[in-house]
This record gives structure tokens, sequence and C-alpha cells, in this order.
């Protein structure tokens, strides 16, 4: 089944308390390619970058099955990039530069091999980039997940609101869930979220797990705990894209297999975070996605007898 | 298998953003015992009181099977009062007053019958008085559990780490996991924890579960998603009461024993948070615990089919 992704491909320089990083490649359609390229070879890019975009850097993402087709690539310009750097809590981080350059005026343009897709992914950009995606399509994809954050809600929330009732997935963290909802209660705050169209949400919680939920039911899928956190840059992208990968290999969008597609997104986010930028994911095989799953069973395992 | 139950038993005054108390019975060992009441009727608790601490509640502990021939009671004295605010996000709070009173001076005398204890939790008070209790029984009990807090990591941390080597299970949150351990990674921060003594370590996470280590395995346990969080106060203490009750009622100190004893935990504190003091703990049912710790199951019911 062919997946659709669309979001950022650009440059990031990252310091955290445990190093720093050169100017590197990131963005959110890199990790989530790289991370959905673990389980489909179907994957249509869609984003835009400068000609100072490394060569070899793409040739990899083609050799990875990813159709840059619709990636844009401006002559005379520069990619977006994001410097940051991380408080010792890694949870909270600060933005030290934003230079949007070719995404200042990205206007998504799909080839014509990308408007059937069945998959789509709409990683974090602005509502009215992700809405002319979805125009632009022949047809509505058998599954639509929605990545976004609090900017979008602080200074685009109508926009944001109408692209959010047109997908099935919302994947937002904790704190987004209780600002979009206006609950702190976030078994409450997704019953609200969920009437304004999704049929899923994905709350997100870093290094403490990740929470699904539908209408009816409630999963709670842990994080991992690491020896080794260096850079937590693009783990909520790389969930999406090992859940969304896993997805679109398996066919199966029920709620039973999203725990499963849940549990390998964490997996995948387990090891982006473990090196700078998509370090980790580039190396990644088969066996070591295995290995690792293997532990998140494990972690949460238990059988319980009760006391009568 | 009788539990021995170390810590305050108080009067707290709690506001939250969704609602506020009057000057209500808290303390450590009052939840402690209330939790563990559930699953053991071999509870002995020593604390002290003032003259100013209603009769009823001590009846009704009493009618618990909590015995109270280890209070003290001084005559012309006040109890122990807290007061406090819980902020937004109900992870953080503000004191608002504290008047130690009778704890002052507290100086815990075992009676008798209580030198003998098979399970022994030391609540959160001074190391000192921890280490007094210890110093008093007959003999080593067969588990001992400890909880503390950043406040004596901060004012009396030699004598703390002496009482962490005498204890078999630790419990503090992971902010204090971090700072007794000076590592940020949780699982590094464990390894050193674990060399000071404990052969068990349970990080309390809030709203985001708990986990537990030994030197070989991790067991994370989520935390239910609740409707209405009202009061976050003992939660940790409930955890602990129910965590320490089902392993005196099992007798089996094994690391999948503890598991279970975790979820239980958990449990127990689900309800707790949901009304004020321990409001909730003095209506609940066998019936409603097991209902809830079904929920806990199905909450991290999973199973992976690897893709190849």
């Amino acid at each position: 089944m062919s997946l659709l992704v669309v979001g950022t491909v650009a440059f990031d320089k990252i310091s955290t308390p445990f190093g720093s990083s050169d100017k590197i490649v990131g963005g959110a359609a890199t990790y989530i390619s790289l991370a959905a390229s673990q389980f489909t070879k179907d994957i249509n890019l869609v984003s835009v970058i400068g000609d100072d975009f490394p060569a070899d850097y793409l040739d990899g993402l083609k050799k990875r099955s990813v159709n840059l087709d619709g990636l844009q690539i401006k002559e005379g310009e520069k990619s977006f990039f994001w410097e940051g750097k991380y408080r010792y809590d890694m949870n909270s981080r600060d933005t030290l530069d934003t230079q949007l350059n070719v995404l200042a005026d990205f206007d998504p343009v799909l080839p014509e091999n990308y408007k059937d897709c069945d998959f789509l992914m709409l990683g974090n950009l602005a509502p009215s980039v992700q809405l002319s995606v979805i125009n632009q399509l022949n047809q509505r994809p058998k599954l639509v997940v929605l990545d976004t954050m609090n900017f979008w809600m602080d200074i685009a929330l109508d926009e944001l609101k109408e692209v959010i009732s047109k997908v099935d997935v919302l994947t937002i963290n904790d704190e987004e869930a209780r600002q979009l909802s206006g609950e702190y209660s976030l078994v409450k705050g997704a019953r609200k979220i969920l009437e304004m169209g999704p049929k899923y949400l994905v709350i997100k919680k870093g290094e403490n797990g990740a929470l699904l939920m539908d209408r009816d039911n409630m999963f709670y899928a842990p994080a991992l705990p690491l020896e080794d956190v260096m850079d937590p840059t693009g783990a909520g992208d790389t969930f999406a894209g090992g859940f969304m990968g896993y997805l679109a290999n398996s066919r199966d969008v029920s709620f039973e297999n999203m725990k499963r597609a849940v549990i390998v997104g964490s997996a995948l986010a387990s090891f982006s975070v473990e090196k700078f930028g998509t370090e980790r994911l580039l190396t990644l095989t088969e066996e070591e996605i295995d290995f690792r799953i293997q532990l998140f069973v494990d972690l949460v395992d238990f059988d319980i007898l009760l006391v009568d």
C-alpha cells in the first residue's frame, strides 16, 4: 500500500546536556520516511529544500525506496534550518534560531502518481499546507494521520481544526491535548478531541510512553527506559513513521492493530534518540527492531492473581 | 504476616485547580495503612498525634484491624499540619503552611509486640526517625520498604544513605532518582541506587505510571488515565500501602510478584486521587479493586506480530 509523507526536509543544529551536533539533516518528513521505510517500500515524499542539501543524503533516501518526485528543490535558495538547545530534563527545549528559507512560501504540488495514495502521513507543517495536500488527492486515503504542535494551535487554530476534522488519527503530546481540548483530564480531553473528527487519538508522552484512544478503548504503550538519550529531536516523527509504516504494511487499521503500530513506533523512536539526528535510523536492522520490540513486550508483561 | 507501618498521621488542607478541602485527615501512615488494610489484617502503626485528632477516625482505623498501640497521643499538643496548593499540572505544588507540632521531637517507641514484624514500611519521615525504628527491631524483617523525598536528600543525605543501605525496596519519584544518583538516565541512575543497598527500586511517575527495577529486570506499570483527578495528595503513600499489603498477604517477594504488587499499588492510588484526602479509600470495596485491576490488565494488553 502506498504511503504519502508530507513534512519538512531540513537542517538542524542541536545541543543537549550530553553533547551537540553540527548542522545535520533533520526534518519531520526525513524521520518519518526513514522509520516507515523499515516496513514498506512504497513511500512518496512531498517537501521542499534549497540547493544546499547534500545529494548523497537524498540518494540514501532513494535507496530506501523513498520516491522523491514530489520533493521541490529551489535553486539559489536555502533549506529550512532550526537550531535548538535541550534543557536538562530533555522534555523542554529553547529555539536558538529558526530560518524558514524555502519553507516560507512552500506550496506543495503533488505529482500525478501521488494522488491515489492509500495512506497519508501529514507531518508537522502549517495547517494550510496540510489542507492543500488533502485537497489535491483524487480520493480519500484508507487512513490519514496528522501530526501537529502547539505553535499552530496558537496562531492558526481555525485552519488546524479544519485539518483535524478531515483525518483519522491525530498525534500530539499531552500538553497539546490539554491545550486543544481545554481539559486537564486526558480522558475528558480525548473525548472532546475525538468529537472534532478523528477516530483515534495518540497522545505522545516522550520518556513516559504514549496513549492510544478511540471512543471506547484506551491503550498505554510504555517508553523503554534507555541507557543513553542523546537527542530527542525527531522522536515524535520517528514514532509516526514507524506507526504508519507498520499499518501500511499490515493493511489493518483496527484498534488491535493500531496498538501494535504504537509499540512499533515507540520501538523505532527509542532507537532514534540514542544518537544525534537520523544517524541511528540509518544503520537500523530488522533484527535490532525485532529484539527491541521484544523488550517492550517484556517491559509490561505481568500476570495478576487477584486476592480473595 | 505482620506489617509495621511508620509515618505521619496528620492534618492536611489542600487546594487544587478543581476544588479545595477543609482541614482533613492525612499523613503517610494513614494512607499506607488504609491501602494495606485491603489486603492484610495484621497492621501495626507507629506515629504521633496531638490531642486534637478525631477519635472516630482512629476508631475507623481500628475497625480496619490497624493496631494503634504504637500511636503516641501527646496531651496538650497539636498534630502535624500541612497546607498546600497544587498547580494546574497537578505534578507540582506549593506549600502554604507547615506546622510540625508533635512531629518536631517525634521519638518513635515500638511496643514489644511490634518488634518481630515480618514486613516494615517506612513512610516518608526524617531518616533519623526511620533509623530509630529499624534499630528497635528484634530481627530483620522479611522485607523493608522505604519511601522518602528530595527534602531529606537536601538536608540529611548521609543519614538517608544509611537508611537506604538497610532496606530492600526504595520508592522515590523520577526527579528524586535523578537527584539521588546524579544521573539523567533512569537506567544508569537505578544501577547506582541499587549499589547503595536496595535490591529493588520503584520509580514513581505519577500520572505516567511507575517503574520497578532490580539489577537484571525492568517493569513499567502504567497509570490509569482518569476522568477526574481531584487531589494527588497521598497517591504515593497509597501506592506504597497497596504494594506492601499485597506482598504481605501473598508472602512472596520475587520480582514476578512485585510486578503484581506494583499494579495493585497503582490501582489503589488511582482511587485515592479521585477524591480529596482519604475519602475514596474509606469506601473502597474488594469488587471495585478487582474491577480496576482488570482495567490495568486491559490497558497494556497487546500481542505483536513481528513483520518479516
